[in-house]
């Protein structure tokens, strides 16, 4: 019971194509065209659909917003100006938890588009339940009919996943391996004796708050498991004393080397 | 302080001009452009922007990612793709009230957009802090880089208005404090260049990604120019290189080490 997409009357077979495919990545499949200049579908469309022909072939075509919207239960109508008509008023994303609330319901939802330039009249709002309008700049508050497709769509998508972390297709490293603080406290303890011996620690009276500022860095970085080796092979490559043995020349240079 | 957009070797003008007109619904104005295909500005990206010509005008071109975040304290990239990289990853709408909490703090950032077909490459990810992926259906996850730009300007905008002053009595790091990209970059060189003469980077095939995964890591910290700064000391001390003049018994212990 995903929300229909209606567009009224537009002009272009790009700028339906374009709504399509902004359908299909935000999981809306649903699309009713109102009266489009152009015969429909075409390839224009197709194009511009960019993979989302499902969506194009699965549009019904309608003569007018009447007719378009005969079998719902609910339509929001966007506009991007003020009308002089007593209806509520929601940006699309407390919309789209409304249209979530009525999906549940399993009552028939639409959203009306208006035609690039000229958008809904007066008539076909006054057929719609309430208005949607998006959080625009004022100064240029004219949206393209398919990025306002676009935004519907994404709170749409937002509102049924309910979480938007459960949404992303991938996620960031898992907290699960996040080194445990002993391997951590190894890694401040080999950096802070290598260090030591490299004399960094200058003026010795500011080594403890030198310690806790690198210790917090490394702490912020929120490192792996294997990102603790990995630093720990940096120290012991920078100090020039791999983990695995030296080689002999590498020895005997180490020891005439002061301090 | 509004995020910076950054687009990486658009192909078409008119998308530059589309994702132009999307900042402009939003508020965003400042958009960098990284070595387009055609020359820009352009007549398509300008017909396209459809009255942000102000934005258009206003875009700087850079030669690379590198150049075009160099003076940026944050960056997130943009990315539909899940990546062998260990960084963290929002989805649009936490990535915003980020962004404004670092814009409160007087932060320069910026969002990354990649190319048409082929997005952003991991070394240009591993340039960023943090990855912004989509709430998209996995079945149809290709956005348009201008419906992407389109979404992250609108998610901008609501953090905007919605903003409230942290009520918190104390801090944690001061954003303001985060080192610039240019100081990281070097950082960054510094390390690898160090590692590169250690003899670290073995088998030389893993170099790539050995380097990445050193570069998020240290992404993920969110250094401040400060800790930008000790890093280099003690990368200096650990190669036994400190930046002041060696002490004449040094100089003569580091001119018998070999390599």
């Amino acid at each position: 019971m995903s929300p229909i997409i209606i567009l009224v009357e537009p002009q272009l077979g790009e700028n339906i194509g374009t709504a399509a495919r902004a359908m299909a990545n935000f999981g809306l499949e649903q699309l009713r065209v109102v009266n489009p200049r152009e015969a429909f579908p075409n390839d224009k469309a197709r194009a511009a659909a960019s993979g989302a022909d499902a969506v194009i072939d699965g549009a019904a075509v309608y003569p007018g917003v009447a007719e378009a919207i005969a079998d719902l239960g609910f339509v929001y109508a966007t506009t991007a100006r003020v009308r002089d008509l007593a209806m509520d008023v929601s940006g699309p994303r407390r919309a789209a938890a409304h249209l979530r609330s009525l999906a549940g319901d399993a009552k028939a939802t639409g959203v009306l588009f208006g035609r690039e330039r000229t958008g809904l009249t007066n008539d076909e709002l006054s057929l719609a339940d309430a208005i949607i309008t998006l959080p625009v700049d004022p100064r240029h508050s004219s949206l393209n009919v398919a990025q306002a497709v676009l935004v519907v769509a994404y709170e749409w998508r937002l509102a049924e996943l309910a979480h938007e972390e459960k949404g992303l297709p991938f996620a960031g490293p898992d907290a699960a391996d996040i080194a445990a603080k002993e391997d951590l406290i190894r890694l401040f303890e080999h950096l802070e004796a290598s260090l030591d011996e490299a004399g960094f620690f200058r003026p010795p009276e500011k080594k403890p708050h030198m310690v806790q500022a690198l210790r917090t860095m490394l702490h912020r970085a929120h490192l792996s498991e294997q990102e603790v080796r990995t630093l720990r092979g940096v120290i012991a490559a920078l100090e020039a004393r791999p983990t695995r043995p030296l080689p002999p020349h590498r020895v005997a240079a180490r020891a005439k080397r002061p301090g």
